[in-house]
Formats: structure tokens, sequence, C-alpha cells
């Protein structure tokens, strides 16, 4: 037997075993032997604004907004011996305001997430758990970020995802227990983006 | 309680609850009262070549081969007047046998697939059940496809995407009922980056 | 015999060939059997802003802002029923003030006109005076502008540069007399990320 | 006045001026109080294949086939602990003889060569002269050739630009005396695509 539920009137035990389970708790959950479909909840208007669900998102991954900003200090403060990590992390809040990183930062994430839990398709599940180096679109949606500031922030993102600098290292250690396998990418592209930024301003306010 | 069962040893039911509802199966499914847990199952080998898994799934979506030949003969047939159906089917597989294009293909899809089912957070699920046309994402995992033979598909992977031609209209169609924020970028971009492939090819004869 | 003179100093007739012959006027110059060379300018700082530049020199190859502000109409006014004209008009000149959008269209342009004068060695000279249709190198760097305002803008990119309308088509008139390789696809970009703009912008507002 | 005069019928002395003067020698050179206008050749048929072009140009900006090789083999030694110098020089053909390959090296070089004569027009001559760090269309056409063997080159890419390991570091020292803005970038993307075209092989005969 099978009864649709909204998700608000669920029993306690279900949006339990939703939250832990699952992202979005919206799924077939058997309880007691009556298996309850939670309906799907009526569809949001997308917002204008997604910046601090994506910075706590990140933060429940494991990345701090600090620690971008300290990335984007490695690859700047020789051309910009003036910047402050202060400018750092305004520069980052910056490109995390910006849409595209945002839409980028919300599919990759959900792709890790959900490659962690087993809940994609075989053979993506393997490539994603593996971190396969020929899987290549996780450099591709990384690009999406890069772009928003120019294509000047191509090699700083190369740079960044290959040296394993900082918290891009903390993330492909495999004692993390977590998939990463699009969060170091989006990491390295949003320092990337970050950098670009502060060189496009810097000439910006000399003129 | 909770119990770890293989998926393998799984009871038919609980086989028959994910393969209905997941399309992996491997997740939390309640069962009589008591939680099993399905072990997820060790990782497998990334194989070489996944060309007929795509193009199953792919029908499982409603777009055959046949379909993405027909946009390619299309976009194709006043530059080559003795182009034929055959050589653009051809030219189709020959671009699903890429890595690049399979690993563009089963990302889209699950993620297509997962946001049908209510799989995704949001705002993502909310973002491609809407096929939001600030989303992006979706365009850019099709260049990843449409690259595969160099930048000369771009206008026409453009092109097929708004002109919404063939089966790229009836994807678009939201009688479908199905997802496909995805599906209709990446066939848009087989399909120009084969006429792409035509196109390099003919020279590469006429030599 | 040859001698270095200052292009400030040149001959009003040294000087003259060189502006009807030359875009820059920088190069050796025959008159009256001894051969001057006009030395090199000493090196300008970049500023950091050449909008005004960046019109004068489409206007020089037959752009306006309002042709381009048209084909932003075309594709935006189904979705935004009261755009203007000058809404147009007002995204295009944002495009047109972005670095990366000025830099490719100097660059682009630039190529186009040398290949006008036979200033390109072979054979990339005949890939441009025939518009070779597998070149690919003016789309790449159409996509540089494209991205400005995120990768939505690619499929109405492909559409334009597709269907040739408005000022595209007149550009790609072999009559036109004129190499436009790049400038078709660079206004073509600019057309589709102003109506990027556009759209992103109408849900900023909205919010 | 002003006669028109077939290249093959120029004078030695105007051909002499041309061919140490300008690359392709196709311009208006006075000779004599007369300015001779040697007639644009007639249009060549782009050939298939330019791959002995490609290499020459290369190897008369300084760079051979062997030292983009060396670059190969530095960022794939340790994924692949049997590869020979003789598998990098061969990988390095293969993406010199794809037509993306070659289109992207002409017209880089071509701005490169233009730049140093200050052929071009300001502020384009001085950005490429100064090697303007905010330019970014050299990126954009060193992505072109990165992205033929897939987007797995992207990071390899941004590390030996930024690293400037090897011949990358040579064609950076301001003492080489040429301009080479374009061709550090094409000679990083061109030994990027070489070891992406290793890893997706590596994985093709293993299976």
């Amino acid at each position: 037997m099978s009864i649709a539920a909204d998700p608000n009137s669920c029993s306690p035990r279900a949006a339990d075993a939703h939250s832990r389970n699952l992202a979005c708790g919206r799924v077939y959950i058997g309880v007691r032997g009556v298996e309850i479909v939670c309906a799907m909840p009526a569809p949001q208007p997308i917002r204008r604004q997604y910046k601090d669900e994506v910075i706590q998102l990140l933060a429940s991954r494991g990345v701090s907004v600090n620690d971008i900003a300290e990335l984007v200090m490695l690859i700047q403060k020789s051309y910009l011996p003036n910047l402050t990590m202060d400018a750092c992390r305004r520069s980052v809040r910056k490109v995390l305001a910006k849409r595209e990183t945002q839409n980028a930062i919300f599919t990759g994430v959900a792709l890790d997430m959900l490659a962690e839990k087993g809940l994609l398709p075989p053979p993506l599940v393997d490539m994603l758990r593996q971190d396969d180096s020929l899987y290549g679109i996780d450099e591709v949606m990384a690009l999406a970020i890069v772009n928003v500031y120019g294509s000047i922030g191509l090699t700083n993102f190369g740079y960044l995802d290959k040296s394993k600098l900082g918290v891009v290292g903390r993330l492909n250690d495999p004692r993390a227990g977590q998939v990463n396998t699009f969060l170091d990418d989006l990491v390295s592209a949003v320092a990337a983006a970050a950098a670009a930024r502060l060189a496009h301003h810097e000439r910006d306010v000399a003129d």
C-alpha cells in the first residue's frame, strides 16, 4: 500500500529518515510496513540571489570563504604586494554572488553528494567515486565559473587545481571520506576568478 | 533497526521498490517496518567504451540515433548535397563513441532524471524542473560535446537548440512529462558535433 | 640606404601613404628611392577603457551600436514584451565596455583588415579571405565575448550567426568587398551577450 | 604614380624588401620614387594538412617538437612510469596534425610577429608587445587546442603556462627579443593536449 503525504505532515520518523539519508527528503520512505510517498513539494520560484546558501553549502563540505581567500592571496600576492586578506575575502564573496558560480556549485556539489550516497547510476557513480582522471565534466563545469571574470583566470585555475595548494590539497586527500570530484575544481575556479577580478579591478582604479 | 544487505540478496520486494523508484537502487529501502540498507556495491572499474550504454540511455529518454541523424541532415544537406542518412547515422555513432560525449550524457541525463524524481536539493531541483533559462550549466555541459570536433560546431549547436527542430522540439514540449533540461542541449550538441565531423571529413578525403 | 625616422616627422607623403595603406603606419615606406624606416613609437600604457575606440572601429567596418541593438530586440522581444530599443542599445554599450569584449574585437577586426590587405602569411590569409568554414578561430574568439554574461548566451550566439539576421547577413554578403570573417561572429556575440545581460537583469530587478 | 605588378615580376629589390620586412610581401612597396603595388596573389585553395608548415613555423620562433615533448614528459611521467620521449614526440605530432591546432598556431604566431614589426594598430600592438596580463585572447585561442583531446587538458595547460617550465620559461624571458604573447600559451596548450591524448590512449589500449 502506498499513500501520498505532504512532507510537512510526514511523521517525525519519516522526516528524520529523510533528512539523514537524502539531501532533499522528497523520496519514498517506508515506515512500519507502509510505504509513504512524500509528495513532491510545489515548485518554488527561483530567487535572484543564493549567496548565503552557497556559502553554507560549501561550509557543509568543509570549505570556508577564508580557505578560498587564502588561495587568492597565494597566487596574487606577488603581483599585488599590498593585497590584504580582507580584499581577497571580499573578492571571493563577489564571485560567489554571481549566478553562474552559484549554479555550477549547486550542480557539482549535488553530484558529489549523490555519488557519496550511491544515488547515481553506473558508470557515473564509479567515475565520481574514483575521481576518474578522464571524466572531464568537473573541469568543464569549473570553466563556467572561471569565465565569469574573463579568460585570464584560466591559467590560475589550472595551476591551483594541479598544485593542490591549501584547501584544494585537503579536498583531494582520500582520508577526507568525502567525494570531492567536483568540489576541488569548483574551489580552484572560484579562487582563480576572484584573482582575475582583483587584477581587472587594480587597473580600473589605477586609471 | 537497520540492517545492511547485499543488493543481490535483497528481497524481491525491495529490489522491486528500488527499480521503480530510483535509477541505481542502492538506497535505503524500508520494508515491513525494518529499514534495510542496501549495501553499496563494490566500485566497478571504468571501462574504455560505453557507446551501447549511452545509446540505450538516450533511447530510454525517447531519443534514437536516427532522431539525431535527422538533425545532422537538416543542417548539412545544403553544404553536402550527396549526404545520405546512412552517413549521418554513422557520424552520430562516432560522436557517441567519444569519452567526452559519453561522460556529458551520463551526467546530464542523470541530473534530468534525479530532478524528475525530486532527488536533487533545492533550488537546483526547481531550476531543472522549470528549465530555468538562466541556469546555464546545461549549455556548458553541451559545449564539452560540441568541442569534440572543434569549435566550428558552435553555431550549429546554438541554431539547433534555439530553432527546436525535430526531436529537440519534441523534447521541449512540456507534455513530454519528462525533465529534459539537459537532454535537449546534449542532443543538439551531438548533432552539431556530428555535422562538424562530416565537414572536416569532407575536406580530408577531397584532398 | 635606409634611415630611421620618427613617424611624427615623416614627410606628409610618407604619412599619407601609410595612413592609406596600413592601419598603423609604422612600417618601411620607400619615398624617392630612399627607404625610410618609420621608427616604432614608444610603447603606450594600456588604458582602462577603450569603449569609444571600439565603437569607432565597428563603425569604420560598417556596424553601428543600433545595428547590434536591433539583433538584441529580435531575439529578446518575445521574452521581454516591454523591451525598448533604448534598453537594447544600453545593453550593447555595457557589453562593449567590458575589457574581454574590447580585446576580442580589436584582435578579430585587425585580422580581418590584415587579411584584406594581404598582410597575413599563407595559408592564414587564404582561410580568412575565403571565410573558410573549417577555420574555427573566429568562433573561439567570439566565445570570449559570449561568456562575459554567462553561458546562457551560447544558443543565441549560434542562432544569430547561422540565421544571418540583420547586420550579420549584410556582413556575410560578398558584395561588401570586405573581409568580415571575424566581424560577423563578433557582432553576433555582442548581441548574444547583451541579450543575456538583459535576461539576467530582468530577474535581478524583479526580485 | 602607382602601378600594379605581379609579385613574380617584381624587381629583385622589391622582392627583397618585401621578404625582409613583411612576412607575406604582398604590400605597397616604394622603389625609386615609384610606388609599386605588388598585386595580391590569387587565392590558394586551403589544403587538408599543414603539419609540416606548422612545425617549421614553430621552429622559426625557437620551438621544436622535442621542446614540447619534454613538457609532456614532465607532466605525465608520474602517471605513466614507462613513458618514453619517443611516445611524447609522437603524441605532440598527432596534436600538431589537427586542423584546430594548426589554425590556432597560424593565427597566434602571425599576431606575435605582426606585433613585433609594429604592424598591428594601437592599442592591440601595445597589449601584445607588453604581454598585457589582462589581454586574455591568448588564453582563449590556446583553449581551442586544449579542447582537441577533451577538457582533461585544462589543468595541465594552466599549470604549464603558470609554472613556466622548460621552453615556456625561455619564451617568457624578455631577452628573447621576440613577442611571444601567443606562442607561450600555444606551446603549453599543445603539450597539455598531447598529455591528455596519452592519458586517453592508455585506457583505450589497456581495455
